[in-house]
């Protein structure tokens, strides 16, 4: 495949959305399961609540007693005992009555609303109700939350807290979700020595290791590194190798366009197929995908900047997709460009900003300026804008689309 | 405290960023650093890169012996040999000559630009460069990255994984963070089963345990769970009691008015100070906040939408303190309101809504109606509005800040 011939993020990106995956499920603690993905629908079988509750401390009444009640012409109903919370009742209201009940108590047969508290005057055995309710007032019915037999969550979803507590509602103490994708990260280059190092003249210190690692962790991966192998055809195929049993393998460095081309070597000799080798993106043009075993795998720029650019926009969606979900989204916010953001024609530009928020609750970016072999500026960004081919740059107070890291 | 005179979230907010906290430090490996809070600042003690290095595949040359170089009248430069990537080089660059690199080759001593393979037709052991080149074209400096004895990162910021590449560059693989906030999640009240017991009738499972956990999880706490109380006093001061150690105590349910009011009693008991009781918002109105034993503690409403709007808006404060960060913040987007959202004058309101994006990239924000007991419509919610004690819902069309959940 010709490097020069490179494609589009789009092509880039369907190849990417095609490729087939087949996640494995497992099944876990509650406890253990937020931010999974779920790999089985979810029906109840219960009723939640599974039995009407009171919303407020009051009293429990038929709504029709109460009806034209005002603080100068009361109804008075009599009090025929109480309803502790937690408890079953077998009281059965009768017209002219009224039961006292806290917050979260089972509602008695025959009542159909309740009078807050606020709203009743003690007199004696009787209470006077100053204000009229309607029927449904104040009460949870049961199966209001959720009604047994319903779907409540669908296959596919990336549990938030919130499920976890609709899932405890229903009882469920064990859930099927996907497992989390294992992940190899190579680092390859004569030049990179790890963190702990201090790197000889000519040598630097591997950083997208760190970067890569820690993005995709957040994004739910199980992490292996797998070591630094140098620019050696035999070195690289033998850390392929090792990384055979992963769900995914991603090697930074040696996919520039030069003689040093060994990726895309290592990957043919092993049998695997490369799927494109460069997209018309800056930075992150020298990026290789491919199929190796059936898995995915991903040749990255070893620019730090470039490299991180393409773990955002086209690993993670990968992962998203290996870890069972649908898609991998970045958050985006809109926002007013401070300055120009000056861009290549022909070439689609990722420009790295900060963004500020205005008083007035308008969002501000500002582009951060560095060479693609930097790393610190993208601790000072907080995302980026994409300025597609066809366009030169954006104007000061242009609006833009900033795709935010966190 | 009287219960009715309800404090604006604005006075408990203050109350809240006032509380005295002293989070304490320890030290962590990089691999595990990613999303926890420095506890100093970094300075590099190292320049990066550490020596200036070619960003492209191509020749170190001087600018001067480039310019006015064109495709029909191209400079003749002869190649003095080559800087292979990783290597350091004793070369010295006279004019009149070129050295051969790798992108992130070190730049020889005398050159002070690199002209891309791209703009080179190799003539014997000569090169033709057809377009010029300025000085520091494609070349990272040294310590333009990080200049050596600059502040890298502050104390108090929390680490993305670009900040793990910018400590990997400098070789910081020990990083002192703050250490997790140990939190006590107690859930109290006679109704409440655990998830894994079939309710009997009156009583229900434990919501907020799970969805509370969950929400303080993702944002750093180490959550200890210490268990189910029924609402009796000595109880409740024994289960706190057994919470001493930790450094917040969330406990919901039994703080609502009503004669099961045994949060605060147990408080007071316990030589602890209540600082509120009671917010004047809707959900979530019936909010204990206290000092007891130095720590921060809440008494949080049962209700498992009232507990989560409450643990969102004034828990998460507390924690991003207890974590050495400075302050919590919810993401908010603009948004347009496509239906009425009604709410009560004269108190502040948490309107849960759906968010979707339309074409045009607007935001679209409906309201989603149930009552605080029910769990199930938060799993559907992407976040909340914050409809003003002064205002009388919102209107249709009108443009809303919704905070959103993740």
């Amino acid at each position: 495949m010709d490097f020069l011939k490179s494609f589009t993020s789009t092509e880039a990106l369907r190849l990417i959305e095609a490729f087939p995956v087949s996640p494995e499920s497992e099944t876990l603690d509650l406890e253990d399961a937020d931010g999974r993905t779920l790999a089985e629908d979810i029906l109840s079988t219960e009723n939640v609540p599974p039995f009407p509750r009171s919303l407020v401390d009051g009293y429990a009444v038929k709504a029709k007693d109460t009806y034209g009640a005002k603080e100068t012409s009361p109804s008075l109903l009599y009090v025929k005992g109480e309803v502790r919370i937690g408890e079953e009742t077998d009281l059965v209201l009768e017209d002219g009555f009224s039961v006292y009940l806290s917050t979260g108590s089972m509602i008695p047969e025959g009542a159909d609303s309740v009078v807050m508290q606020e709203f009743v005057r003690q007199a004696g055995d009787a209470i006077e109700v100053t204000r009229s309710v309607f029927r449904g007032e104040n009460i949870c019915f049961k199966g209001e939350d959720i009604e047994k037999g319903s779907r409540v969550l669908m296959k596919g979803k990336r549990l938030s807290p919130f499920d976890i507590g609709t899932l405890a509602a229903i009882g469920i103490s064990r859930i099927p979700v996907f497992r989390r994708p294992r992940v190899s990260v190579i680092s390859s280059g004569d030049e990179i020595v790890p963190v702990d190092h201090t790197p000889p003249p000519g040598k630097i210190r591997d950083i997208n290791r760190h970067t890569v690692s820690s993005l995709l962790r957040r994004e739910g991966a199980l992490v292996s590194f797998e070591g630094i192998t140098a620019d050696s055809l035999p070195d690289i195929k033998s850390i392929l190798l090792s990384s055979k049993d992963s769900d995914m393998i991603l090697i930074s460095g040696g996919s520039s366009k030069g003689e040093r081309d060994l990726v895309t070597a290592a990957i043919d000799d092993l049998g695997g197929k490369i799927l494109f080798h460069g997209i018309n993106i800056k930075p992150g043009k020298p990026t290789v995908f491919a199929q190796l075993w059936g898995k995915p795998v991903f040749g990255l720029p070893g620019h730090p900047a470039s490299c991180i650019v393409v773990v955002l926009r086209f690993v993670l969606p990968v992962l998203a997709r290996l870890r069972g979900g649908s898609r991998h989204r970045l958050r985006k916010v809109a926002a007013l460009l401070t300055t120009n953001a000056p861009s290549s024609y022909g070439i689609e530009e990722y420009v790295r900003v900060t963004v500020e928020e205005e008083a007035g609750g308008r969002y501000l970016a500002t582009p951060v300026f560095s060479k693609s072999a930097v790393i610190s500026s993208l601790s000072r960004a907080s995302g980026y804008i994409i300025v597609p081919e066809g366009k030169e740059g954006c104007e000061p107070d242009e609006e833009v689309e900033v795709y935010l890291f966190e």
